[in-house]
């Protein structure tokens, strides 16, 4: 078995890691950290959890490499590159799922997170994780920088008109988030009678995926997220020009040919529509792509649960495949319906 | 008082009505239909209704219209032009919640609701009752069709810019509705296991709504509407780029001299977002425009609660007008938040 | 016109009482105070509000009473009674919506809310303010308690069996409740994710409106309250026995009688139960009487809105009672169904 | 690996079955069975479902029994036992999740089914498959028939307290459940409008369960179930008195020894609350205990998912002890939170 450390589980990501790497056939979890649970079992954070008996500890990079192979980093942003770099002096495999690895640009982190970036060199061997894009590159990856959930339903929604040179400016992305994307942190907009019989924009043009979403299209997006009143899932509407007229089967062909051998992208049959309630708890993303005669638009969705395919469940794929195991282990099941 | 019948009232649109009508201070309901609830009360329809004893009773225009001055008709589509003729014929006013008098093109109305339309002469005198378009045309029409929910939402987004002529195409609009939207009558879609935890786009492209936001902005536009898993409301997004750049102050300030004296259009502050939530149960639309530099797109938003300013509370709003009242009488109490 | 300031507005139910009196036709709010908004409109705290332009300002009792004839106080229990001594000192009438006068015993109050009461004198003038029992002492009454939203509920749904000598311990009381009821301050139970898609009792045996039910009823009760994935609502279950065997029938002909004059309370017929979404937004409360043959239990229901009934709408109720005006006044329009 | 099918599977109940089977190391769905889905892919009835290639088939239980070891029957309460009895004559094990061969008197059933029983004889030899209260019985049966949802919380929350003979008259019972416990077929209670924001009692004495609860209890009992919206999820409140004072730590005491080898069963400490959010997808109960010494009442709670230890896990359970395999094959995964 491989050894492997949570660190930072009292979130939902951190939660939804332990969930699915205990039930992982090759891993063992060997350490979890939690600042405000240390000394307390994992059950405290997660009545769900089911699993060996783990108590959480405070975070001391040097002890937990010792205990592990490879390390989920499930840290706010901004707070995982000093604890990143200190794993993989210490030789450890680690998965970030903050957004401190993802862009290329230390600029662009500077710009978007407001602060200089404390590793900057880390950049150039951080690999982005989504790997129906980059799956060579994270197979020889020691640092793997997982995708948010956003980047991940809006490119993969997108990856097939790029690969394809369908794709130009203006690219317009509509996409709607359960209130679970917003962390495990009680605030006023996501609290019960706020949150419920709602629906709200945010962070328009702000939003800190944008610039992770740009890198990987090669273009600039018009982007507003939204929050709506379900506990999990993503699902993301782009709007485009296609430079040549396309109808919905061709459209449909060809993401279906670009996603032939992908186990965890579902294209939709064409008149069928993603649902986030189709992949609850999944490593699923469900795509699909229409083309509006009328107006000359095409319509391209992606739905996924963001706690899985959109963080932990994409994180464990990538581990997967830089572990050189089946890509699938311990991802297979289906999700909960209804 | 004026005595007003409400046809077909065992819908969602029709008990918005009754709570409506009755608190109007020169308004008397003298006679409510229903089919499939004649004889009984109207409470036994909507258990919230606190008002007048009622019964149902099944329709028959000649009977009725010897009893109520003006008559709104919240019957299905298609099903609405037969009575409104004779409605008319007997010299009563007619406010139609259907779609049969919306489009001013009988061809259209054959291409979308896929039957021929039997008067296609009153398309003529039928005024599109949105008032803060059509406000003159109101006060001396006869027969008034209220728009749709969705288009209420996605024409007063954009109607400032119409009317500077800062629109052209392509316009992407983005509708989320609560369920219902959908109506009364149970089907699976709408199933509570099968709604929760749900968001779903449906009928790409083809959705009735189209032809009459096209009516209205003059141009074709790309259309996506989807379920929420909310009871009331709709937040629409419009997508558009401006012939010349605007900062977001500039469009706010477009559309605060555009809707200064609309007493229920609210612009709201740039960096606010329109949300249903602040709208239910009131005859309101929260309107928001915001300017994205780096895209060059302009993302215009529009929030209401689709049983009201988006159904009965507008019926009631043009019906003021037209009566030569003040617009707001009955119209203007709080709406419930949370 | 009558002037009332309400003391406490940044609350739920500070801003349920801002809706109903800015609708009530003899009122007219002159100061709304809020500690954390002073300075601001009252719609910047509650966005449905349609209203007076007003600002919110921090508590200064004195100058408060220069401008208000009576007080509706929305503080915290504990915080309320300070204020409340001085608006009576004041000549004031005093509404007062907390805990801090419901209970007849000081030391009672001690016991529940662990200190010390500041003015135990004036619990001997306060009334509490539940009209189905107190009518005629509101009608004097200078300082009226409005009763907490689970004691509404549980009480009314028992009045008629203990007017009639019928309730006997043990008294069951199972209330359900949804998330307003746990006022607008986030914590993680209130978390959309947390509350969403659970249910859970909380404080067994030991929720701060055990006294008061017990006050009304005479009589030690089990209360087991809960909070449901909804906004608004209660709904309260108690289970009796009878000491003669009644039928559903009669037991519902004995409420009958008992309400029979009552304009808020609506007795259901056999077979019917209640249900908060009947009541949203108004003031009423559902009640049901059912006896089980089998068992020889009586089910006890009561349904209604935590925020009217259950608190504002009742301290209205209250209030009118106490002007000696109609006591429907501001409170007759139907409430928001679905 | 042991071939079975599923009869039934267009249900909430029958998706369960198969999520839980496809993952079941020693099981191999070989048939699956929908009348109105004959020759469509399972995927077709529930999206979420990831594993073998099936197509769904009519029932034809001749057919069927050539090809699977075993049958789990998913089918309405009614239709149940013709079927059953022609795969025992075949020689299958049947897993019966209905509510056929619950009951041990055939008059009973004919009293609360309203029908004769088809086949009384295989009453005798059907087992309650409890595995808490008969593993020993299930070990050896040929026909199991799996509790009711409502049952399954409400029994395992009493058990200890028959065991003990601490269980008297009158036990009052209060049993809130998520809407999937109706089941997939539409109809105006479950309308997401209708159920959302709605709590409400049903069937007040005169539930179907209340039959199967009496019968594992020995005693009568009070029943009354809600539907609050939620999709899954059941929390069974009993309220009892018993006949010597017990404190909440004694109780609790008392239940961790009844179950302490129950894989599936998690008893909390002292001032928990049990909550079917912690049990989303997973095949536990959570159960409490608490004395309140102020009223005398002891309170008795257990939270489930209704679709998982109510019905479609625990019927898995049940076949786990029956085939002699190790009881929690299958089902050791933790479910989904939030």
């Amino acid at each position: 078995m491989t050894t492997v450390a949570v660190v930072g589980a009292s979130g939902y990501v951190g939660g939804e890691l332990l969930r699915l790497l205990f039930r992982h056939p090759k891993v063992r979890v060997s350490a979890v950290t939690s600042e405000q649970s240390a000394g307390k079992p994992v059950q405290s954070l997660f009545p769900n959890l089911v699993g060996p008996e783990l108590l959480c500890e405070a975070l001391d990079p040097d002890r937990i490499a010792t205990r592990a192979d490879a390390i989920f980093l499930a840290l706010p942003h901004t707070k995982s590159a000093g604890p990143a770099q200190r794993f993989l002096k210490a030789g450890r495999k680690v998965i970030d799922l903050s957004a401190d690895f993802r862009l290329k640009n230390a600029q662009a982190y500077a710009t978007w997170y407001q602060t200089t970036h404390p590793c900057p060199d880390l950049l150039k061997i951080a690999v982005y994780g989504l790997p129906e894009l980059h799956r060579d590159a994270i197979r020889s990856a020691t640092l793997v920088a997982t995708p948010g959930c956003y980047p991940t339903a809006a490119v993969l929604s997108l990856a097939p008109l790029v690969a394809h040179r369908l794709l130009s400016e203006p690219v317009i992305i509509d996409a709607k988030s359960g209130i679970s994307g917003a962390g495990r942190t009680p605030a006023l907009p996501y609290h019960f009678p706020e949150a419920n019989e709602s629906i709200e924009a945010y962070k328009l043009g702000a939003h800190r995926h944008i610039p992770e979403i740009e890198q990987e299209l090669g273009m600039t997006v018009s982007f507003t997220p939204y929050l709506v009143p379900m506990t999990r899932g993503i699902l993301s509407t782009a709007y485009v020009h296609l430079p040549q007229a396309r109808t919905t089967e061709q459209l449909t062909a060809l993401y279906r040919d670009f996603y032939k051998n992908e186990p965890f992208v579902r294209v939709l049959d064409p008149g069928q529509s993603p649902n986030p309630l189709h992949t609850r708890g999944a490593n699923l993303c469900e795509v699909s792509a229409f083309a509006d005669p009328r107006s000359g638009t095409a319509t391209l969705m992606a739905a996924l649960d963001n706690l899985v395919k959109g963080a932990a469940g994409q994180a464990i794929q990538a581990f997967n495949i830089l572990q050189g195991w089946d890509e699938t282990l311990g991802l297979q099941d289906s999700g909960l319906y209804p």
